[in-house]
């Protein structure tokens, strides 16, 4: 082809003002909005911004022998104002996830490892979504919808969960009821709860009142 | 002014193809989607389809001494694809609205009558914020997170709900958890509540297994 | 249940860069964007953030016999990034609320006391939908049409308007023509008003040029 | 390069379910949602549905000398989905499009030919935004504020207004409160025009009541 | 505590209009529309909707020597109206994604088997994003940006992809240009890729003209 | 009417706390968000913020022999955060807009002047639809796919294009290819482009490696 000179193709997108249009990389030291993060300088972005390495086994020497572990945007900061992110999840033998929830967002789990056992329970007549998933499997639960996942298996079950949001959150029924100073009355009020029951747990979760 | 003629007028914007732009009444006996209902066509659509008048005093005589009455779009089509619904929530003395999510939804509560002692808790640090509102107050709950109201007076309450969508949704705790057909070994993994607990309470709720 | 140690459980989910995602109080102090301002820092939210108590009883004394008194972002910090929001609309008897839009958002009317006349006009064929409203009733007006609402009773009209937005705006058509410098002439000619309609009615209202 | 063979290559994505994730091209037979009309099948979409060339010289011997030629969903099928539309304007001498407003989209005016006075009108303290455009010029008129063009030049203009919907709507006040059978009496309390003003409207615009 | 009775309870929240809130599973039978397809009837729905064991290793014996098996909306109808989905990607020894965009969607990579290099280039300024991933490294790719997967290892290698869309769309540049009917005149003309270069491409991906 | 005084009607809406609800007209000063650049503050806001006159004859005397000049956030401030936007497209004789996405926005484009071959790609099955489009003739490009504009006539063309995001983007497959330091091994094995080629190209765009 024809292509006599270089230096005046470059004339064909010359704005003198530099805007970035493809990614917003979290500035994490800016105050934040509703939308997320503040943008960092492009100048300032490389690679290793939207490359995440921090997905290690977590941790299952504890009650629940599990470890949820995030990439979330105040983890990895790429993923701010792109609307996904993801986390690794560790069962150990008779490892669970308690009853979560995510308040802004759906969620993919994909088994790489072990025999999962994961529902969800749909806000229409309570119907109970459940299924045991083995390596290669996945599943979906809607947004803001209550769910669980336990180790159905034998051995040591690995999976990641990913995310329609940079920032899904995660309530956990257990944590919100039992690890805060919610006043024992008020919860056995608004959950029917036996206090007994709310004590015990509150006992081992670190809540108080 | 010089205004000569009518007909002339009309010739403005003038569109053989016919099109609603301004709403979309739900059309219930269609298939939904995604974004909601279909929409009845503009011809059958009346002012009635745009206002409502179920909210009605609901029968509170019951256990939680509280009822919630919906107009959301399967109740008032007119808000279909408007992002927007409205609920009545009555409440007798010592009534409850147990803890529960609206699982796509913020919500605005403002109380009409009597006294209501209203919180939810953050999914960070499962930090409770709770309020005694009175007649006149208002208070949001966040998209997704766990609340709840009761009657902190000594006479009846009566508050609307206003919803960031046309059908939030709500699951209630106890009803994801007890009533239904969750088993109970499941759920005791997955709550740590004691079994015994559990039992007692799908007793009540009509929980099986 | 087998709950042997706290302290391991807080491993579960131990993020070392925290991160707020229920919610975005705003710092009103700051900057706002295109999706609203920027959120206040966690640590300095309280309950009252989320409460308003602002919602008393609007002065009607004035030629309207109305009063429309906003709880959006900028009186409300709490909804701001949820989008949602809340009025209180009083109308002494003969109390009008004249035709006006907002420019971003639905509202659903909720009439608390008195009877209310209210209506809106489909940009479609110019057809209006108007109903007499009761108390209980509801009506929703879709986002950006024009509307308007009129104490038809004998007695105070008490009504809540939620919108579907944190910050939805109010364009009243008789500010916006005659409570500015837009040229009287340049007004004539997009109304199609008579020159001494304008001139009488900026001359009540602050008008100029 | 080693290229060996063809077949193979086509099996990289091979899914057996065909779907159409690019477009949605408007099936204007079936009823439209909340999110625009259902998609045509793919394989009956051709070029044609993605070009159009009805945006022809629209004729402004009216009243107001000026026509507005729309490009919306409803006359160009492949814009459904997409969220732009764009429409053609033309003003002959004097020729004005009065104070309308666009419910669900802002506006980006480009003239092509004449010189045209816009301006719009901010919901906030009623300020007004005017500027006179010449040849080349652009201008943004927010989503939903009340706003206009004027052929402020010598010979006739042409513009043509881009939006971001597939479907802006378009409700010009005079039509709204002349061009139907909005009572007079409820039009004067809410718009505080005078009867006689509304009466001489109504009577060429063709209202009733 | 004092749970007297169950029939009463279920009162609480009893709409005779059934509405789905929670979910969308996809209808493939029927048309779809811009935010995805229609919902299956809640009575139809079970745990298969929400799980897919279709996921299974790709066959790479093919030119590129990698597989992409996608489980999105018209393989998962789960994901409809979510906003996520997922893929397996496979590479063989010398496996490569060739360069492709996500016309909507943002993508996360997680490494699960081997060693990739990953890029992806910024519209602005051209820049190139680079990463050697390991297993358990994530990788974002911004949505609609030119990117590509190679093994850069010695031996198979396993990736997910998640999506922020339930149909995010695969446009492979060498398929879009050489493996279909686009002139090969017009083609250089838009490319600067020498007619010769063309041809044999075309002849390899089975293009014409 | 019976309009007695001013002071009071301005008590209307009176609210202490200022808020811009039409608009958010950029501050480039300060740090961008995923959702835009943050506001200037109103009461520094112009009409000239909403106008903008440099859409310009662009220079034409290049290889490609066109010219994009762009109305983005960046250069057209008042666009920010209403998610339109707007560029001018000049191709001398033979001119060429080279096959390219925009990431994040679909286009209009409508022809003013001579006669432009344009045509895009959809990702299912490679399909072309291609269009000669005469002067006032419109077509719309998908979001996010492959397309192109060249001048098939014998005079100058100009045309403006309309995107639906007030920051598009723009991704031209032989600068992203070509104009930068990505290695020629690693685009001839994701591309399948003979390395003759490569280096041909880079050294005409300026590309090393």
């Amino acid at each position: 082809m024809f292509i006599p000179s270089l230096f005046i193709f470059s004339l064909l997108f010359a704005s003198s003002q530099a805007s970035v249009v493809d990614f917003c990389v979290a500035d994490l030291s800016l105050p934040n909005g509703p939308a997320g993060y503040s943008c960092k300088k492009p100048s300032t972005v490389t690679e290793n911004d939207f490359a995440y390495s921090g997905l290690v086994p977590g941790n299952t020497s504890n009650i629940i022998k599990a470890a949820v572990t995030p990439a979330f945007d105040a983890q990895f900061p790429g993923v701010n104002g792109l609307g996904i992110s993801i986390a690794r999840i560790d069962l150990a033998v008779d490892g669970v996830i308690p009853m979560h929830t995510h308040p802004g967002a759906s969620e993919i789990l994909i088994v790489i490892q072990g025999t999962i056992c994961a529902g969800f329970i749909s806000s229409f007549d309570n119907v109970i979504y459940l299924k045991t998933l083995y390596k290669g499997d996945v599943m979906v639960f809607p947004q803001g919808l209550l769910h669980f996942q336990i180790n159905s298996g034998t051995t040591t079950a690995l999976a990641y969960a990913s995310f329609g949001s940079a920032n899904p959150g995660l309530q956990i029924v257990d944590f919100a009821f039992f690890k805060n100073n919610l006043p024992t009355e008020l919860l056995a009020k608004t959950t029917f709860l036996d206090i007994a029951q709310i004590k015990k747990l509150k006992a081992v979760l670190g809540g108080t009142n």
